[in-house]
């Protein structure tokens, strides 16, 4: 059988089924950037490959998938971090033009070839690690033009490197102050006016929301997902970070791809996810950063059958994060993840969460083929070492 | 004035006096690997440089110092670390050949080419970062032969990369088998026979020891100070990590470069550290991984004018990390230092814990020109960031 590319003398560890798809005597093949045949070098067809690369058993896995980032975005929050730890309160910090706030206006005021140079030595860090697939949201424009502006500098992350970006159109992020005290009005003004723009544009995969105290309440949040519905649009939330609003469950109840975070999700939040097959996307990098002391329920969540995913949620505020391999030892470490768990959530789950687990996330025939080539000796290792990067190569699209 | 290098257009970190030592329009030159001149640009004499590097406003900081790691072993305990998340007892872990005695039983079947191949890419995932001098300790040979054979690795590590190393004969780490009941026994060996031939060789710099329930007593842990000072090596200790033998205090006694871990230092610890100038090595990558929660008594070693270094304590059992600038974040936002604390523990506070504060760890006149030169706009971005490198450039001994 002809081919581009055949991969041989590896170990995979195919993330197919429910664990790692250990594969000792592994063999890949692709064409057209898609995998033909991945499984045992024994059953293999005879392949007629272009090109040939021994692996000299090293492991492959499917390519990272950083499936909740905020990578897009103006400034950086390191005074912020700073003052905090000389002991400034929120309120000293505020003052000095801390906070979100602050990003919302340096990303407003950065033109989009601006947004996109900042972006590209952290997904560049992302990719150094065998991550293939980044999802980035808006949400620090919070007007019509910044939000829209971000949405293309994310998609042109897309063209600036080999890698697949998804979007996230997250308006709902907070509230800008052309809007302060009229939160239904900023709703109402991205479901009428903006979220119409995002959605005839093509700029957006998804719609995205931030349900809290500090964000918008549940009623906001169904206003602006029966927007997103109206223009055919799959959602996600950010949910149960800081409290309780049931925004899992209300998620869940629209069929939403992920809820994120959940560290204040409770037992019905996890029947709505698991009856809806909605991914529990948990952040343990935003977890460690504010020093947050609840755990997510990942006993629930197992029960369930929830499908974990771990992402970075790369952000200037409360994860500046750019490690997916960090991620996987922070899910390991404070959440008490197994290693397979870890390794699911940045591939086959990570992928569901993105609506994607039918053309990536896993090694398979038919998906494409991404793929992150190790020196180690056992997938373990990509969740044990902290801070070291053993990325042989890394394939995209077969290349 | 002629010199070799002249480094312009740099903003300045210089870590001398007791905070950052901030030069906005910095100069550096240096002649044969030492700085001749480092300040600001207007009080610089005229240099007739072979090589001038313009810096384009980049931040130069002195080259980062790693002072405590485990850096040369045997193979890795990423299987532990896996069967522990699967629940597995401490008696089904050691069953499995887990423990530090695994550790010692790869190492001790390791050649040292093996040993100094299997360091490398640990050493230069340091290097990356911006590290120009590692100390490696011993203490995974626990006989005589292996032993040696790890402190010549360490020392054969300095001749393989551009990179300063400072070495340690951790002996008194472990029990090993041979010696099962009898530790006197084996510290006697220690003292009188292996450490005489460690001094003869000038392969240890230092001589370190595990002083904790599980590992030696005060009383051991005198007698091997005492065989030190015989020949003349200075000391330090791995103390107070697990309960407290008044190790610091021991150590202070004997003038110990530092003393390390202290997790469980009380204030007649830090009172002697104050008095004998001992400086705190803090190792926030084993808090972290071990999942600690007694936090180090920061308030109390600031009051008494402790200096506090950081270091990553790489080693495979507790802290498998090999980033410096994720140490600096973990001890801000774990341990609560501040910025400037957190570059000084990994340069000028860690030249001091090797005995080494004349020659490296600022950058000033007479010292190593021994710099890192970073993409950031300012400092805090070093400590702030998780999973990032911003490194530029790095410079050892003027190269
Ligand atoms: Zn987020
Ligand atoms: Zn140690």
């Amino acid at each position: 059988m002809q081919c581009d590319t055949v991969w041989k003398d590896a170990r995979l560890a195919t993330m197919a089924g429910d664990d790692l798809g250990i594969i000792d005597h592994g063999l890949i093949a692709a064409r057209d950037g898609i995998i033909l045949y991945a499984g045992p070098k024994s059953g293999a067809p005879a392949f007629d490959a272009a090109r040939t690369v021994r692996c000299e058993g090293r492991w492959i896995t499917p390519g990272l998938i950083d499936c909740h980032t905020h990578l897009v975005h103006g400034g950086n929050r390191a005074r912020e971090f700073e003052m905090r730890l000389e002991g400034a309160s929120y309120e000293a910090i505020a003052r000095a033009g801390g906070g979100i706030l602050s990003t919302m206006k340096a990303t407003r005021a950065a033109g989009e070839a601006e947004l996109i140079a900042s972006a590209l030595p952290r997904l560049d860090a992302l990719i150094a690690e065998g991550v293939t697939t980044v999802e980035v949201k808006s949400g620090y424009g919070l007007d019509v033009a910044s939000e829209m502006r971000m949405l293309r500098a994310a998609r042109r992350l897309g063209a600036e490197r080999p890698v697949r970006i998804e979007t996230s159109f997250l308006g709902a992020h907070a509230l800008p102050p052309e809007f302060a005290g009229d939160a239904d009005g900023y709703i109402a003004m991205l479901c009428d006016e903006l979220m119409p723009q995002v959605a005839a544009s093509g700029l957006a995969d998804a719609v995205d929301a931030f349900c809290e105290g500090i964000g918008f309440t549940s009623e906001q949040t169904r206003r602006l997902f029966e927007a997103a519905a109206r223009h055919g649009l799959p959602v996600k939330l950010h949910a149960e970070q800081l409290s309780n609003l049931h925004g899992a469950a209300l998620a869940a109840e629209f069929g939403a791809l992920s809820a994120d975070h959940l560290e204040y999700l409770d037992e019905s939040g996890i029947a709505a996810m698991g009856r809806a097959g909605t991914v529990a996307t948990l952040l343990p990098g935003a977890y460690y950063f504010v020093r947050e002391t609840k755990l997510p329920p990942i006993e629930g969540l197992r029960r369930a059958g929830v499908p974990i995913a771990l992402a970075t949620d790369c952000n200037p505020g409360t994860s500046p994060l750019t490690s997916l391999l960090l991620v996987m030892n922070m899910g390991a470490t404070l959440f008490r993840l197994t290693v397979a768990e870890c390794l699911a959530g940045v591939t086959r789950n990570a992928a569901r969460a993105l609506g994607l687990g039918e053309r990536i996330g896993t090694i398979e025939a038919g998906k494409s083929c991404d793929l992150a080539i190790w020196d180690i000796e056992s997938p373990a290792e990509l969740v044990y070492r902290m801070g070291f990067n053993p990325l042989h190569a890394r394939i995209w699209s077969g290349q």
